[in-house]
């Protein structure tokens, strides 16, 4: 018989489950048909989110990945350039919709600024103006904060700003996926809202490291939400009694600041495969990548150990959230020090 | 001071609210990452209506829409011509997106056979044989039991199977929008499996009449699914905890005998509309649509009185659902009478 | 050894070929580079397909697929509901690419007011106001004049302005497929310009009737026609030195009048064909269908006597056209009176 | 009054006109429809172009942007990841289609083995292995020879089996955007076959450099030029009597090996260039790309100069061609010198 070590689950911060208090106020929540009327628990959530993001308006979605491309399908007109950064999620992770919904061409920035962050300079050097009627038209810019394939990077309020200076001079829209812009926020100890200052639109998540169990919001402005909620019918996305979820959204944004403990966990994690001897980067937020000799050999042990990962650029990721805890991190560290 | 009357919300089956039983199932849901692993209530779920459905395997999404929309994507390469039945709900109430998204160019089928129902000739005559390759081609017939526009109307087992026959014999495939197919398969007192004999997929909605807050299935082959899934994922229908709306769907599975006790209210309903003077056909399920000498007047009206409609067809449309008794059917026939 | 009848071509009025005089003005023709500049014999030819055609722009397109296609790409938004007769040129003859491309979702006005024409009051019916976000937008109105799976059928003046005015009312941008709009001219006597009053763009064809190898227009406002542009660019329908191919368009655009003939034609051949006992509706102008006992035996009897023909509607499709002569049609006729 | 210099025409090969030899061959083209049938002289195209290209189909289509939509369509699945030189005319000069319309996301290959070209090591890095359903599929390569952004830059055979061996390994279809393929077998004196090996399709035109006013092919299998034919009608790119741009085009085939004279011109012309301080690498063909301290004020004055020039990867382009003479060029370099 074979002993199966207890799994460690660091394969995302998605996997955090809901709690008793999140359950009750799913259980209790207020609802009502939010396709041809509005939920009052969603409309409540879209109120305090738009609010706390500093936009006008927001709506509710099912996930972070139909929360970007709508917002890129309402930005965007048949192949138009858009810029975003290497291994941005809507270049990478969610199955080329950009482009073959959204209608977008896009270009990659390089992170020539830090992990997850080009430089004004190199924005600005990927704009073209406007040619003739046969060039290609840059329209939109993609930033993403915290960076997912950058290892959950922040960009701070004044390198967003120099970068909307820039992209704001061009023309462009700005689009922030801001899935995790709880955790930029919290690491950089401001106020979600300062980082997206001058965006037309961002979205987050209440799914990623906060116990919610389904949910996410795009925000901007009315018109834009507007179309936004057309958009997100066309998807499939309009659903009727979805208070029960925002009900737990709701939970998820009054714990915005416990996030700070994840990112002690991942740093004190960090630490330790770091003096494993496995390339690692003091993570600025909940996000580990570690630099393997090889990739599959690394993820086969850890496997064995009851640890599990995800990949992500090349690299092992790791992701710290709610659900572990500090003796977790220990354990995961104790099972690669001694290989069993 | 104005006196408002209790409004009666006969606008959809959508509106029904979870109950009690039902909110205490999701409260207790067992859950897991959907997206990178599989929810455990999700996939007993999907498991449930699979069997129920006659199905090899099914796919939870967040929509009846989505559902149609993922089929049809599946189903269809770009400019496949498709057949489907005046006012069916994938060409008049998915905001165009069977045409611009899933690809398809359709052609409607009249109701030669009675309400939502085409006769097997028909089909037939409507179906072209593949020509050279500049010609179009017809590739999937898509059905909708009980058809929403045709007020609820079903299709019997024998009507369905000689559609079935017709459209196999020419090599098409078959989507079947069983939105209500639990209320078809009521009113006809067949399981639901024998509304689904030889079609390639179906859908179905927890979310109309039953009380879930949001949930449907598409259902088909092994195969199917497994493409279905990855247009979930596209269209950013992928979720994470989704068990705790499943576990709603799971519990309103379990209900659908009690929508007799809708089509009832609707008989009913009708009954009573049609001694007030306007055109309707006695209902085979729970929606009852009224033909009005003049749309927007008689919407107005029955706004005043508290009495909240939708608009289908061209005429009035009072749906039944759970969350309406006896006492209220006979409230609103009381104001229709006595006009306040 | 088999004895071949010497072909007699009815298939289409696309099979026309140069003559002398078009091919003399081809390789005379003054070219330049018509993406990165404007070949002149393409402009002088867009200047006058705008001018007959009553519209301030015109834009050259490889053909009269491609010129409707740019038109309701550009007219049209994802999802967009847009009204056409049925069995018209973009429903059935384009693949499609009116919903999967241009993103529109068709429905169909039914032939009431006469073949290929619907009443004003039909097309009333058939446009909603647009109601909540939820719910589709009727955007565009498709007209064809003559209408191909009419046979030929022709909307006079008078009519087409009252179908304009339920048009403009309700708010509908209008495209009209004129694809063989100087047959209608010439039938109804009246100028091109005078079926086009209110359009928002008009598409028309040299390749067929007229000799002309390649070549159509796509004409409306002067920004219609710039969007038109970047569409065309984007399809790959921009050329180089296309100006020998609209050499030919001129000559073509300068023998509209002899289209007369080919009507004169296409009337005796309806009449051989009624005397043979097929339904033949007399044509207004230059094709004619035949009702059939069988189609499949017809076509390929037909074939055995070296009458080429398509299929259009159900019915075989016979075209006249200035590459046959009036010997041509009574020998057609004599081989189908005497079966060799 | 101002002198205005004889404007000299650098701005690209597509700008040569037909002569009389090609005029006449125009003229005297047997043709046919190409839609409903198959025009003789476009057949007679194919075969040789297929032949020469050393694929077993070929189609014509009515530019290389069409082309190249074509081959991205048929072989991309909504979102599939496809990877491409930085510069490539797919995602640069197309107009977003091979996103939008074709449905590919695109990545970036770098010119990490010299201009144009990447190494197999880059390739193979870049290609990541189908991973769960929720992640991104790469399917295709698209590479150029010779590669008009890296400034007509050629790979040669040795280089190009080495990639295709890596793609292959990997999977990976292979598309050649050969627009200027001629160029380059004539440039590394190697017939065109021995640049295609392994490929599933190449495109390939006849406008550019070789005088033919409009035209360009795709090659690839039977199967593929069979969809491939279709998308061309979808698209609008079918034509009726094309053949009288196809005989130009089998006149254009019949002179490729001319092109060494254009790149004798443009071994000159950058010469000359790189005297005047311009920063020019000696070219491979017949483009020179030259770069200057401020672009917008180079080309203000070449303007002036009557030296037309077009701008491409942030350099004045200079593209030499049949219709410029030794003496252009020496005429340009002394207009350059003298600043008049």
């Amino acid at each position: 018989m074979t002993w199966t070590p207890q799994p460690l689950d660091f394969r995302s911060d998605t996997v955090t489950r809901p709690d008793e208090v999140m359950r009750r106020a799913m259980a209790e929540a207020e609802v009502d048909d939010n396709v041809i009327g509005h939920d009052p628990t969603i409309a409540k959530l879209e109120e305090r989110a738009a609010q706390t993001l500093g936009m006008p308006a927001a709506l509710w979605t099912p996930s972070g990945t139909m929360a970007n491309l709508i917002a890129l399908s309402v930005h965007l007109e048949r192949g138009d350039r858009f810029l975003a950064t290497r291994g941005a999620h809507v270049l990478v992770n969610e199955l080329g919709s950009a482009a073959w919904l959204a209608g977008g061409m896009p270009d990659i920035l390089e992170h020539d600024a830090g992990p997850g962050r080009c430089t004004p300079d190199a924005l600005s050097a990927a704009i073209s103006p406007d040619g003739p009627y046969y060039t290609l038209r840059t329209r939109l810019l993609c930033l993403e904060n915290t960076h997912n394939a950058a290892g959950g990077a922040v960009t701070p309020p004044d390198e967003h700003a120099q970068l909307m200076s820039v992209a704001k001079q061009a023309g462009l829209t700005v689009h922030l996926d801001g899935a995790r812009i709880w955790h930029a926020a919290v690491a950089l100890e401001v106020p979600p809202a300062a980082l997206t200052v001058g965006v037309d639109s961002v979205s987050a998540c209440f799914s990623k490291g906060l116990g919610a169990p389904v949910g996410s919001v795009v925000a901007g402005s009315v018109e834009f939400v507007e179309r936004a909620q057309r958009m997100r019918q066309m998807l499939g996305g309009g659903v009727r009694q979805g208070g029960v979820l925002a009900a737990a959204c709701l939970v998820a944004l009054g714990r915005v600041d416990e996030l700070a403990e994840s990112h002690e966990l991942a740093r004190r994690l960090a630490a330790g495969l770091s003096e494993h001897g496995w390339g690692v980067r003091t993570p600025d937020t909940n996000i580990v990548l570690a630099d393997v000799p090889d990739l599959r050999t690394a993820e086969e042990w850890l496997d064995s150990l009851g640890i599990r990962t995800s990949r992500m650029a090349g690299k092992v990721r790791f992701v710290t959230h709610r659900d572990l805890a500090a003796t977790d991190v220990e354990e995961a560290l104790r099972r690669i020090k001694n290989g069993v």
